[in-house]
């Protein structure tokens, strides 16, 4: 079977590299040579995460660290009690809404105030600012960097200053945005944030990372009702012998090693510029072939650096179930919309391992069957613009 | 560096042919290839449950699985609120003890009714009987099927038709039996049963898979207060499509799935008969050495048919800190004790990809050893009472 071209934002190929670590027999998970992968893992992810705090690796998905984040910061509090914290949970698309969802599960309704933005519009500081202050006993606001449902970037930086003006714990969802883009986690006062392993990292599905603050510690510590395999005490217990809580999935663990290995070798101000320009390029391209971005920016919002979230242009005659099958039938895997969104957009992704070459590859072939359904008259010119900016 | 050869209760080695499954690319895991291979894989795994329940594979470790079990069952009734259901907690082990530490993490203490038995001895039923007739609204039973931390064989069936006389749900941790030793679930009335992917599956660690009952469906369903990334409905609504609700970690999915074309070419019967061999080759050659099981076997106990748990021979003039090392130094890794047995035992893995050439190999070893410190005056006898049996 040949292989497919996955541009989708996550899980993204993975080079043969990082792949074949995992061929690699299992290790000790209790010796000296598994510590020695974690302590250099954590440190590489520090860096990457340009963060001071304590940084914890997860075997499981994003949303398993995003669980993590909101299980380990808010009290459970079923039934009439009231919660000790209620949580602002700002969304524009569907991973900021997931946060919604396990604030709710946690702290019950009473303990959520959802702002929640029309999914792929720019988020309003004045809104967060008003909620913040009308919420009794507001003590978290969550937000997603890089909402990659819609392709938006999100005002870090912007909104983790808001939280600290009202004296609340910011947690940043930075999955698709860390080790991609320009993510400084301490100066955007990020107390918990988080990065999955398949998506810039370059790393197969399986593991997450969080880094957490002393003012985050703080709420945990006095927090009874943790979750267990997410326990962030627990986590750090461990890590204080370069262990983790329970068995690592040891394969990823080896691919995570030789993946912060090739970051470091890339320099991550190049892996930014990189990522910057792939996408750029792809919007390059989109623009010049007449298709419009889907994201309706406001004045704090950008374009996402690592996936550009692009109109279906059902008015050209071409719909979702011809768009997407007829790229996979050219071997490119591009993302559909969400929810919603279903139908109504296309995404694709310039993350982690992606070259310029996949680039291309893949705007060249979104042309021609674009081409094919008469949705544009001339292939080329997508894939020339992309190219002047790519070289 | 020269492989080891690992004889710890999980991870336990992983064969080429599994191992090298894991250098292959990523694939979209909402498309019809990961779909073929989940539901494969699910298939596979119900036949070594035997069980015609539903059945979930979650990227996460054996752990996260029983916080799956536990947390979907119980709801969470923080402050004064008296719980729904409370849990009876039957444990001789540490892994029986964390099924009380998550049910206290979400019912509160409360919710929870412990039932410990000193470490390494046999449970007995009627301290069960008594339990579940005095303990108010007890609707759940957790036990450990194969307590790895003591290297005993708990009498599954027994407390499974218990349980269901007093009409609690049956939670049965089966890490380190389910794929080694015979483990009828659906017989066992086991309402959730899991297993772990790095025992005696033979697959890397990270994955862990999980059978629920109808009966555990109705107290699930009705509870508003289930885990977020283990959520039980999330699962079974996305296996309805052959997905799983959050990106599964491909690499170790393309593991079990080879693992189980593997188990099926050896068949179980033949696969349990192997395990069975092997670890009754290890409790001969202990015997014959002159040192002593630790389990504490009573008429419904039996030692584990997949690790062998023995007392420390410090009478005999050396100790876990020489004995444990010295196997290393020679290749060779067995576990230790945990918690307060640290020190106090040592344990031998005969799971899952283990070979009668690894037990002797070991065995071997363990003599090397105990004959250099003077703690038996000749070697070769235990060795040759293992290849008596293993022949």
């Amino acid at each position: 079977m040949e292989e497919e071209l996955l541009m989708i934002p996550g899980p993204v190929p993975v080079i043969p590299r990082i792949r074949e670590t995992m061929a690699r027999p299992m290790i000790f998970h209790r010796g000296d040579e598994f510590a020695q992968i974690l302590r250099e893992s954590v440190e590489g992810l520090k860096n990457v995460f340009q963060t001071k705090n304590d940084l914890f690796v997860l075997s499981g998905s994003g949303t398993c660290a995003m669980e993590a984040a909101v299980g380990n910061l808010l009290t459970r509090a079923m039934g009439a009690r009231a919660p000790e914290l209620t949580v602002v949970t700002v969304a524009n698309g569907k991973f900021g809404e997931r946060f919604t969802e396990i604030a709710e599960r946690y702290g019950g309704p009473q303990a959520v105030t959802p702002l929640h933005f029309e999914w792929g519009t720019g988020i309003e500081l004045e809104r967060i600012k008003a909620a913040l202050e009308s919420t009794p006993n507001a003590g978290i606001v969550t937000m997603v960097h890089n909402e990659t449902s819609v392709g938006i970037l999100n005002p870090a930086r912007a909104v983790g200053k808001l939280a600290k003006q009202y004296g609340a714990l910011f947690v940043l969802d930075c999955i698709t945005s860390i080790g991609g883009d320009e993510v400084p986690v301490d100066e955007f006062g990020a107390d918990i944030a988080i990065v999955g392993s398949q998506k810039c990292l370059g790393v197969p599905p399986g593991l997450a990372a969080l880094s957490v603050s002393e003012q985050a510690w703080e709420q945990i510590r006095a927090n009874p009702s943790r979750p267990y395999y997410q326990d962030l005490v627990s986590h750090k217990k461990s890590m204080d012998k370069d262990q983790t809580p329970y068995t690592p999935a040891l394969p990823l663990f080896y691919a995570l090693h030789e993946a912060l290995k090739i970051i470091a070798e890339e320099g991550m101000p190049n892996r930014i510029a990189r990522h910057r320009t792939m996408s750029k390029a792809v919007r390059a391209a989109i623009t010049e072939n007449g298709l419009t971005m889907f994201p309706k920016l406001n004045e704090v919002s950008q374009y996402s650096n690592t996936v550009t979230a692009v109109n279906m242009p059902v008015d050209k005659g071409i719909s979702d179930s011809e768009l997407r099958p007829g790229m996979r039938k050219r071997g490119v895997v591009v993302a559909g919309g969400q929810g919603d969104l279903k139908g109504k957009i296309f995404r694709i992704a310039s993350m982690g391992n992606i070259t310029s070459a996949d680039i291309l590859k893949t705007l060249e072939v979104l042309e021609e069957v674009l081409y094919e359904k008469k949705a544009i008259t001339r292939k080329g010119n997508g894939v020339a613009a992309a190219r002047e900016i790519l070289t």
